[in-house]
């Protein structure tokens, strides 16, 4: 079976199958654009499929091949056409999304999809071109959970270098009960603070966002929050090499 | 003269000249990356030469042939490869900066680099895969200005729609009067609010937030603005066309 390579995590998967369907996958705290629902849905992938970024060996302008080179002025490497030039950057991306109040309930998704397929999540998935970042909120949580929002103020931002993606979330109202699970989600409901399934919440940006609300909430006092999921620590064994490095 | 196309705002192009280090530009609010600084510099190009992102041709895993389709389970076209099937998304960028004071000066620099070169701004451009907000932030500053930071809170979050980005900036504190400019400025200075050289500021989501900043200083109360660049309205024949199409 032909072997294909993804970047992001480098990971060498074997080809799946020929449906373009389940292909191109990324791998990142949120799965992302909607292509890989019904098919994701149908048959669940390991992690790995979710590559970030396909590999980038031929340029998509004019076919050429691909060298990685730090280009004049520059100081990282990147992805040049050998035969037009052409850069091709890599830059993080942006995942919105609402948490939505009804009576002082939070309305979650539980995850039809990989990744964290079953575990319960904030509606949100990644930003799509010519769009604000509160029409993304209101969108996704249309898409996700068929739910109408009056959007509040932006409350998170909350960076994921380890995923090269940047998480925001919106306060928001929701206008009605009339809400149910979209393409990606395999149930959807109300929690009050004491009934928040901690222990199956899908992304800590989701679990950190869900804090600072109750805090916020418990002092009378909504405010907004930027922070990050912290790079995990080098294991032992990195750190036994690098001290060992020259 | 061979033609070459870029997708973003879908503008054709001339091929310029067969210098690598000048092609591959993007256009939108700022020019991003780095590897366009020393080249530009030297040759300022029009602004239609910033097309956003290479138009996608060839699939850049295996070469082959792109069609533009709706993917299963998704609701937008989306760069899909005929022979692999792997799905070419495109996203919105964050464009990263800080708004640095010394004793109630505002630092800013002057453009060597279109778009907008000799217009003024706050130091920032495209965040990098791998760091944070606050590391994007604190390198810009030091790679525009070569100015060290104390950073405070992220400040403002402005969406611009219609050039695929949102533009975030940090409060910060320069820790020295050491800067001086980097390759893509001509010129670094101080500002206090009356020096402002407002008509001659490069970017709208630049001229808003200096306006919270010294609204808020005011105002003795500095919180974090979340808003947008809207987008222009539609030209009198726009509405026509609009209106009397079936």
């Amino acid at each position: 079976m032909p072997e294909r390579v993804f970047q992001g995590m480098d990971i060498i998967v074997p080809r799946p199958d020929p449906d373009p369907s389940i292909s191109g996958r990324r791998v990142g705290e949120f799965p992302g654009n909607k292509a890989r629902r019904s098919a994701s849905r149908m048959r669940p992938r390991p992690l790995e499929l979710f590559a970030m970024d396909p590999i980038i060996n031929y340029c998509c302008a004019c076919g050429g091949a691909i060298v990685l080179r730090v280009p004049p002025g520059d100081s990282l490497p990147r992805h040049v056409c050998a035969a037009c030039g052409a850069i091709h950057y890599r830059n993080p991306r942006m995942v919105v999304g609402a948490l939505a109040e009804w009576e002082g309930r939070i309305l979650l998704c539980r995850r039809a999809i990989e990744p964290r397929l079953g575990r319960w999540t904030l509606p949100a998935g990644f930003m799509e071109n010519g769009e604000t970042v509160a029409q993304a909120a209101a969108r996704e949580t249309l898409e996700e959970a068929n739910a109408r929002l009056e959007l509040h103020d932006m409350y998170t931002v909350i960076s994921v270098p380890q995923a090269n993606q940047v998480h925001m979330f919106y306060r928001a109202r929701l206008l009605d009960l009339d809400f149910f699970p979209g393409e990606e989600t395999l149930e959807t409901a109300l929690f009050s603070e004491h009934e928040i399934p901690w222990e199956e919440i899908a992304f800590r940006t989701v679990t950190q966002t869900l804090r600072h609300f109750f805090e916020d909430r418990s002092q009378g006092d909504f405010r907004f929050h930027a922070g990050e999921i912290p790079l995990p620590s080098p294991a032992p064994g990195d750190i036994d090499a690098a001290i060992k490095s020259p």
